[in-house]
Order: structure tokens, then sequence, then C-alpha cells
């Protein structure tokens, strides 16, 4: 069993100020976070978000035991009358997030956290962590499945996995971004993803020879025969044996071969002959399936070079995010709540991509009304309402000459509430039910939005009061 | 609660494979199969191993239950006999590993198991996973500590770690490879690792001004003041904000400031800045803590310009490992037994580098008698003697021309027992003594080895009988 209460999974600091502010009186101080990344994995143009049902799951069991007071006490925080707050402790604030598999784009709120001062503490690290990890990996995946332009991807990447959480929700993203399916049995068990698999190298080594090998895997599945053909040698030996098992084992007891799987060697030239080899021998419904390396890159260049692959298996670069493995996503302080009114907060930073935007909003995505594409989307406040049968302008927020009219558009807010007052009020869907709405996601952005090398940047604009807003607060903290 | 039982961690291929060898009345075969990798991370000289207590505990509470044997039997594996055999299974081979914090080098082997084939099969996902990722991180932290030279370097990657374990397990090979504490408290909880932490820019954007903010954290904790000064401006008001409240709450009470921390701008031009504005104040005792994407490299760079930084904050870079986020170590099948012999096995390749090392086998390490220096590693035949007395002459696997005879030498095997028969024989030390072990692994090396950028490649030679014994194999596939 890997069981461990998450609920101490967090920076020290949490606790720290935790503390301060009960002691100062400001437990029920009501305050407003974002949690926003800057810049999209591998420069991408587009991130597909996901993880929010482990951040539900999180919140709902967030518990503090007699332990974890032990260690707090032992760190030197020995208010009694803290740690029993902790005791009694259940998150009681609001939560607005963006459905698993919404598409995002940089500064646009993912989630926002409306709660009490130390409730909104206490689960920053693990909202972070778990949004920023299979983000990145739904992200990856992406871009991967979108490579393979309708072949299949498989998630082969537990062995390569930064731990067992990483291989297990690692396969959950890579699902919703439209992996078909992992290696990893325990996914399956978890999530339902189809978990797929057949033999390595050591079955065939194990055998007296590969035909044995291919013959006895044969008689055990044959309704579901797929050979790995390139323990010895691919062309000279692991097709010819594995069509010479296709005819002498599977067909004789009325079954056809699903595939074989090419895992070295030159994937291009070896899947080319490979195919040709197959089809000679009446065997076109044969799949190839191909791994090693593979990523977004090496798959765009194979297909570049017609290279006869199926199914392509994906291990490090996919579970590891191997070439940008660290999804940036941050958790800010945007307000604070005096009687009803909102005291808009803003971080003021030299770097100006690291000045955060004020106070409570929202993000809502303008579509065309007759493509359905997304146009732009639009970061407001909260109480703001577009009148969707008005031209509406949009300026950019850096260089608010550049101006835009959306016409005949229809709108939608991205953030749903999940959480009101600590009481859950959203339902995350079954998995098929995400990777269908990312999917549909996806298809709603321009092609451009998509594309893997230098995409076309989405407009993601600022309410002309929420820019307001902005700068009166730039203004005043220059003169303070 | 964060609670799954591990065992279905595996990939799918591990049960079809399983299956067939049981049956083929392979069950009781024995294998032998060795976890190495061929490649250091970030190009360096060598590599910390750790991850080894979490093998121990995934194989001693390696289960089935009948949900998961519900789940086999739904995939297609319905043969009662066999999922009878694993309702009742438990590993029981041999285990060989080198101890955490052991240092490794390309093809030797970490861990070596011995066992039944359908043992050996289930745990190599489980294996590979744990050893990769701590590997990787262990191997990475101590890349930073040696470019931190003395300072301190503390762990605070959670929030970008790949999933709670990457954070948790992550802070434990950090901690391994002599990072002296972690942000995360949950690793303290389950570990003992120090963690620490003291504000975020919330707390100072909260209070109604900045010396507020500090004036009351002061007060909460005179103790262990450290007081986070980028907030707004550093030199211009956090430093002095901080040493007015040095002075005013903290040394009326009879404390002593604990630290600054800096976590944006220039860091080395802030830190110099900062340093000659507590010195003057009279708070030459106050450190320094530095944080925002700090790697080796620019820690190095850092420390060249005189920064003055006394604790080295290292987040997403040490966590994920991000210029280099995958150890590649692999589960290769060296050997089977025939009766009391073992038939050696290799795998071919047309890759030299993907070519293993077959047999059974053991790695030595060669120490200077006078300088206790590692002088040499020679991967052998398990039951090969080396006699100490006399000089040994090695060479180079790939170039045997390149010989180079040693004298005056201790050696040490580096793998020891584990598991014999399914018994557990090994207790990991406490992780005190593991991090203490690493160090003196580390200190054994010479300076070149150790060098961050193009370190000297320490010499893994294989013995005599171990290279003919692979040379007759290589021979032999080709005749065949």
């Amino acid at each position: 069993m890997n069981e461990h209460n998450l609920s101490m999974l967090a920076d020290f600091y949490q606790f720290s100020m935790a503390h301060g502010y009960f002691r100062n009186d400001l437990s029920n101080k009501i305050v407003y976070f974002d949690m926003f990344f800057r810049k999209v994995p591998d420069n991408g143009g587009y991130v597909i978000t996901a993880g929010l049902k482990q951040l539900i799951d999180f919140i709902t069991n967030l518990r503090f035991e007699e332990e974890d007071l032990d260690l707090l006490r032992h760190k030197g925080i020995t208010d009694e009358k803290f740690l029993d707050y902790l005791r009694h402790f259940h998150f009681h604030g609001d939560i607005y997030a963006m459905p698993e598999g919404t598409v995002a784009f940089p500064y646009e709120p993912i989630v926002t956290v409306r709660a009490p001062i130390i409730d909104a503490q206490l689960i920053e690290t693990m909202l972070l962590l778990t949004l920023n990890h299979q983000s990145l990996i739904a992200t990856k995946a992406s871009r991967i499945v979108q490579a393979a332009q309708g072949r299949a991807v498989m998630e082969f990447g537990a062995r390569r996995a930064q731990g067992a959480d990483a291989a297990i929700y690692g396969a959950r993203a890579a699902y919703i971004a439209g992996a078909v399916g992992t290696s990893t049995v325990l996914a399956e068990k978890m999530f339902g993803i189809p978990s797929l698999g057949t033999m390595a190298h050591s079955w065939v080594q194990l055998a007296n020879s590969e035909y044995e090998a291919f013959s006895a895997y044969a008689n055990q599945y044959p309704e579901n025969c797929v050979l790995l053909v390139d323990t010895y040698d691919t062309l000279l030996s692991g097709v010819p044996n594995a069509i010479k098992v296709f005819k002498e084992v599977l067909l004789p007891k009325g079954y056809r071969p699903k595939g074989i799987r090419l895992d070295s060697g030159d994937l291009a030239y070896l899947s080319k002959a490979a195919r040709t080899m197959l089809d000679e021998a009446g065997f076109e419904d044969c799949k190839i399936i191909a791994s090693n390396g593979l990523n977004e890159t090496v798959i765009l260049s194979l297909i570049q070079q017609d290279a006869k692959i199926d199914v392509f298996g994906v291990g490090e670069n996919l579970i590891t995010s191997m070439s940008s493995p660290v999804f940036g996503g941050v958790y800010k302080l945007a307000g604070i709540e005096e009687g009803q009114a909102i005291i808009p907060k803003i971080k003021i930073s030299n770097d100006i991509a690291k000045i955060t935007n004020p106070s409570f909003k929202k993000t809502i995505r303008f579509y065309d009304r007759t493509s359905q594409k997304a146009l732009a989307d639009l970061i407001m406040l909260k109480e703001e309402q577009i009148d969707g049968n008005k031209p509406y302008t949009i300026f950019h927020p850096q260089y608010p000459w550049k101006t835009k009219v959306l016409n005949n558009f229809t709108t939608r807010e991205l953030q749903v509430p999940v959480f009101i007052n600590g009481i859950q009020v959203y339902t995350p869907p079954e998995l098929n039910k995400i990777r269908r709405y990312a999917a549909a996601e996806l298809a709603s952005l321009p092609e451009e939005v998509c594309r893997l090398i230098n995409p076309h940047i989405h407009i993601v604009d600022l309410s002309q009061k929420l820019w307001d807003l902005k700068m009166e607060l730039l203004n005043a903290a220059k003169t303070a």
C-alpha cells in the first residue's frame, strides 16, 4: 500500500503563516488567490488543463491528525488553540476552476480560491502540484497526439516516471489529452484507462528460438496476438518468424494477427519493409506498433518519411514531458474582503511578466457564431457582463492601441464553481467524458494556435475595467 | 489519504508474460536480471543511487487482491490456476543491490535479481521506477550541492514536482545527496528531513505595511526570524524594514535574526548590497537565503561573482532534474539456470552501447591503499576473486589494448544481499546514515570525476573472464 495522508504535503511556511494569521485574529479574513501560468511548455500555443479531480479529492480529505499536530508542536508551533483549530479544520471556502480538459492560455486563472486566509494558504502546495503536474503531461500528450495525425498514441512511460504518482496520474493526463491507452495496469484499475502490452525481449530470449517464443505466445493469446520482432534481426528473423507463426498458428485457429512491434533501429525504414512483407503475406490488417525514443518531433519526421506505423508507443518523452518538464503554475493573492467590498491586490515586479492581475476575476472565451471557432479570450472582473448582441472591442493589455472588434460571437465563461462555502457543488465528469471534452476544446481552436512550432498566439486581453484597475494600482504603488 | 496498492503498478506485459510462463511450466525457472544505466544525467561523471528502501517496501508488500485478479480476468487472463497462483504470490527470489548513496557508473548493475521468472518479471516496473526516480534526483542534488561549495542547499520544489510522490521521494533523494532540508513538511513527517520555511509574499501583501508584516512575524517567531525582503523593493524597502524590525523587535527580546530571503531580481548584486547593509547594522550573523530559478550553473556563477549567499533554495530545477529529467535505468536478462549451471544471456543490438553484459556478476571498486581514493571499477563474474596482494591489470572493454596496472589497492564489492529466497536480509540504514555514506562515497572520488562539466570518466572495466564470455556469446550469435 502506498498510503500517506497528503494533508501535510505543504510548504512549512503555510503553517507558520497560518499560525500567524490565527494569532492576529485573521482566521476569518476572506482572500482571493488565482492559480495561473505565464508560459506554455515547449513554447506551444495552448495548455490542456488537468488535475482538478485530484485537487477536489485532496480538499475533501484535508484533515490534520494528532501526529501532524505533534510534528508542528515539535517545530515550534506550540499554540494549543491554533493546533485545536487545525484539529477541527476542514476547508470552507469557494473554489472556481476550469473543468479538466479545458484549453487555457497564459495569465488566465485556472483556479480561483475565495476563502478564509488560512484555508487558502493550506491548500497552496497541493493545488499547484496537482494542477501543474497533470496539466504539464496533458499538454505534452496533446502535442504528441497531434503529431501522430490520427494514428494511435500509447503511453508507455511508467518505468521512467518521476515516482509512482507521476506514472499513475501521468497516464490519466495523457489519456485526457487523447492517448488511447497506457502500459500501466494500475491506471486501468484506478481510472479505467485501457492498459495494453504483450511481451518483453526477455520472453523471446528465454525461449529456445524466436519462432518458439512467437508460437507459444500465439497459442496462448490467439485473439490478441502482437509480436515483438526486434530481439535478433527485425527483417531477417523477426518479421519472417512472425509471419510464419501467423500462418501456422493463428490462421488454423481462425484468428488474424493484431500487430507486430518495432522497438529499435530505423523505424521509418523497418516499418516500410515490414509493411511490405506483411502485405505480401496477406496480413494487410496487421498493425505496426513502434516505440523507442519517440516524441512529437520524431513522430512528425517519421510520418513525413511515410513510415508505415499505426501505433506510436511513447515513454519517457511523454511521462516526464522531457523537453519541457516544468509547468510553472503560480498561486497569487488577488484581493481581500473588507466587509462587502473587495480590496484588490497586485504583486509588483521589475519583470513586467510577473505583475499580477488584481481582484476577483473571470475569463470568457469568444466564439465565432458561424464557425464555432474560438476568437479570443477576455479576463475581466467577476461582475462584468458582455452584451452578446453588440460588437465588442478588445485591446492588448501591454499594447493597448492594438484593438480588435468582435462581431457575431457567442461567449462562454471558462471557470465553474467547484466548492461554495466548503461544499462541493461540482461533480467531475467520468474520464471518457473529460477526454471527449478536451478533444472538442482542441477542435474549437484555429489550426494556427495548435501548430506545434511557432504557433499563433491566441489573444487574451483584459477588460477595460480590469485594465483601469490594474493601472490605478500600479500608479498608486509608484507614488506610495 | 493517498492510498493505493502499488502491486498493479506494472506494465501489462508483465502479467501476459507471467501467465505464459505459468502455462508453459516455467514458474520455477530461475533467471538473472540486472538493473543498470548507460548514461549519467547532465553528462556528469557519477550517479548517486537512491530508492532501494522504497523498492524493499514494495517487494515486501507485493500482494494481489481479488479486485486485481478480477481486472486480469476481465483483460483475458482467465486461467484460474494462474490467478490462484497470483492470489498466493509473494516474492521469493534473491536481490543484490548497491546500498543507497553508493556512487555508480554506467553499466554497473545497481540491482541484480536472481529469481523465478515470474517473480523477476512482476517487480520490473516498480524496480525501475523507484531506482530511476530517486537516483535521478539524488544525482542532480549532488551536482547542486557541489556547486554550492559548502554553502547550504535547501530543496524547495514540491509545487513543481511531477506528482506527490515526486515531491516526497524527491525531497528524500535530495537529502541523501547533501541538501540540508526541504520546504515540504510531509518529508519531515515521513523521513525526518528538516523542513523549513517562513513566509510567502502574500504575508507581506496582506499586512498594512511591510514593516508591520515583518514586525508581526518577528513577534511571533523571535527565535527563528527569517524575513522575505523582495515583495516591494529589496534595497529601498525590504532590507531597511528588516533591519528596523531586527533592532526594534528582536534585540529587545534578546534574539538575533536568523536571515533574510531574496526571491527575485539580480541575486549577486542584491546579496552583496544587502550584506553590506546588514553588516553595517551589526547583523553580520544574519544569513542571506536566495531562491528563484537556481540550478548548479547559476549557483556557480553567483559564487564566481562573489555573491553573498549563505543558503540556496532550489526548486523546479532540482525536483524535476529539469535539464536532464530522465534516468535511463534498464532491466535486462543476464542468464538462466539449468540445474546448477548458469546459462548466460546477452542482448545483441546494432547499437554497441545497448549490448548487455552476460551472466551473474558483481562490481568491485579498487581504492588506492594510501590515498583511499577510488582508482577504477571492475565488473566481473560473481565467483571471481581478486588477490589483493598482487598487481592487477585491467583493460578497457571496448579498446582492450588500453590497460592499466593497479598496485597497492584495496577492493570493495558494491552490491550487498538484500533478499535471499524472498527473505529480507538487509536493513536499510536510517536516512542520516545514508546521507553520511553518500558524502563519504563522493569524497572517495578523484576531484576530476566530480567535475560538473566535462568530468574525467571513471574507469569501469570488465574482467578477462567476463570479457571472454561476452565475446564468445557475440561470436556464437553471429554464426547462429
